[in-house]
């Protein structure tokens, strides 16, 4: 016998039609003899309807009355998925955060998942019963309700399946699995059969946004094998494992890039010890989040140019940060609002020379410009005029053989 | 210092507008030094809308799972409540049934409150602030969320007024309080300015529905006084006491009507001891809910007519019922769709003489003719034909004083 947690997320279970259909592919493995969990979402549309009922309050509205507004949404579809199954006649029940209890800490709408308590839940399986969780929420120490980010159905899935115990945990979505780069944009795009945690943590940061990055985090910390296959389909997903587990023919797995971002450059700063930190700290205290850091060596060994990158709908607040910053000294701050990030990733680079230098090349050869360069391990991201971006990833994804 | 519950119907809550004119409302009780529990219905139609959601997986829906669907409703509207609140700088707090907990026994969608636990909320009301509690629901002794039917939050309002041993509960909705009879249809109808508990009943039962018939009838058990009154309006409303604490001047309070009536005659039952068991037996069984009996004396003491009113949706599966009925003999069945319940109601009419007379005379006046006819101590009902049901209102509204 196995046990599966099984997610489905807010496409999937957008409709009562397709709440039906989720209830179809349950009991398609309850009869297969497995152990079923099912995480729930709300219902697409469903969080942000909520969340603009809150804002017609106010935008600082409570947290943690948000948090309880907000969790309604995933206990309807627990609600009704279990009603779907019963009238299938699978012994189907919703459990509630509470009830369990899906205990965390930390703040109202960013908490973690703690500890869960399993043997209700498991006394339940072992008579044959599916029980019905919903994502995204737990309750705090002294008993409110919490809600863990936007996408928490799948930390909850990823917890769930670590604290008990199963043999699988499958992300259901409205995508066929992980793709060598965006399927809407690159018709050539190929699902990706399997894929390591961390190429799926960079492809997801940078945009293929089929999980949630700290969820593959939590599985990667525990191992905890993976599977992103599509509700609608019969086809097989993209199978997440550690790296250990997958024999690489190919340095580059895929093509992520992202858009919304934007440059900003401080040109002429004073280079004196502690410029860097006078800059970001700052930005970090605001809740702004800086994505790639380049620092220009100076010619003049006095001053120096430093460029980074940041949402877009981030720039000005940066800059007026920036401007009532006494602790730097600076000639000018231009912006480019219109910029993208390209990257090419793959568990197996490292150990491919001259990764670099094809991108490079590559990119020259379609005569696009660079405007700035990060590398790690596994992953080489680029700044390039957003103009630029599809033709980029398409010459990407054919000179390292994805097509 | 006063401690109140004040509660608010959907309508009171049915968008952000009218969710911050209610925090307005409970601002003014807490300035003037009031401890204020807030009761909240789901807001307009949300419920409804949850149902249909439910009847679109199937008709029978589980009722645990129901619960748990429907609870979200009035969850939304506190979570907003208390938001709305402190964004105005009150010190407010949802407090899910769970939370506190609210603890009921019976049926799931028909359960009814047994115990609520004070201490906590006590606490935080000393400590000036607002309780915000959804209404309509409670947990199981096993932990489950159950609810206490529709319009369950009058009766969530009056076990918390019981039990919290408040001083007032007030119960806010989009009328002005109790009327004489129905103003829409009636423009010389009048708000009451008091009313017995008694009276309130056979008024509410009977069409006027302002207030849940059970909470009134938990209200008058335990001699809560309510007040019916206005969200939208500052004047004063309906104010329901025991019978002892009202001077009555007029002998009839109200005149009532309901519509949906239906008439089934069963003609020449054999009549025999049991007969009568053995018809209404089978339609209870079905949940048919049979108002008014009427049994003519039968002339040649062998058979009888027998006359009852049910809602008109029921009539075709009574009449099934009735045929395949083997323990009745009958010579025929009729029925009449098109009749509407009048009556007058009063906690004075049981001491004053010939009322009845004189609805009978004002109604002959009108050529009006009464199909059936029941009686109890402070109310008088006739069966008429539905196209005479406004002009039977007013003739009797008139002669009874309540214009």
């Amino acid at each position: 016998m196995v046990k599966k947690v099984l997610k489905f997320g807010g496409t999937s279970v957008g409709s009562i039609k397709r709440i039906q259909h989720v209830a179809n592919i349950i009991q398609k493995e309850h009869s297969a003899g497995n152990q079923v969990i099912a995480i729930v979402s709300a219902m697409a549309g469903k969080t942000n309807d909520l969340i603009n009922l809150s804002k017609d309050i106010c935008d600082e509205f409570n947290k943690r009355e948000l948090d309880v507004l907000l969790s309604s949404g995933e206990q309807i579809t627990a609600a009704l998925l279990a009603g779907a199954l019963i009238k299938i006649k699978i012994n189907a029940k919703s459990w509630l955060n509470w009830q369990i209890p899906i205990l965390t800490e930390g703040a109202h709408s960013n908490a973690r998942i703690i500890n869960i308590n399993i043997k209700t839940i498991n006394d339940f399986l072992n008579k044959k019963g599916v029980a019905i969780i919903p994502g995204f929420q737990g309750i705090s120490k002294i008993g409110d309700i919490t809600t863990i980010g936007r996408g928490g159905s799948d930390a909850t899935a990823v917890a769930v399946a670590k604290i008990f115990n199963a043999d699988a945990c499958e992300i259901y979505t409205d995508v066929d699995g992980v793709f060598s780069t965006d399927p809407k944009k690159i018709p050539v795009a190929k699902k990706i059969d399997k894929i390591s945690y961390d190429e799926m943590l960079e492809l997801s940061s940078l945009g293929a946004k089929v999980m949630q990055p700290s969820a593959v985090q939590t599985a990667m910390m525990y191992n905890i094998p993976l599977e992103v296959k599509s509700t609608f389909t019969d086809r097989p997903g993209t199978k997440i494992f550690s790296q250990d587990n997958i024999d690489y023919t190919k340095s580059v797995t895929g093509v992520a890039y992202s858009k919304d971002d934007a440059k900003i450059t401080i040109i002429g700063v004073k280079d004196k010890p502690g410029v860097a930190a006078n800059i970001f700290e700052p930005l970090s205290k605001a809740q702004i989040n800086v994505d790639m850091v380049i620092q220009n060596i100076s010619s003049d060994q006095k001053t120096t140019d430093i460029t980074f990158t940041i949402k877009r709908d981030e720039v000005y607040k940066t800059i007026e940060i920036l401007k009532n910053n006494k602790d730097i000294e600076y000639e000018d701050i231009s912006h480019n609002n219109k910029v993208a990030k390209v990257s090419i990733v793959g568990a197996g680079m490292v150990s491919t020379p001259g990764i670099t230098y094809k991108m490079f090349r590559a990119l020259s050869d379609k005569k696009i410009n660079i405007l700035a360069i990060s590398t790690s391990e596994i992953k080489l991201s680029v700044i390039i005029d957003e103009k630029n971006t599809l033709e980029a990833i398409k010459k990407l994804h054919t000179i390292f053989d994805l097509d």
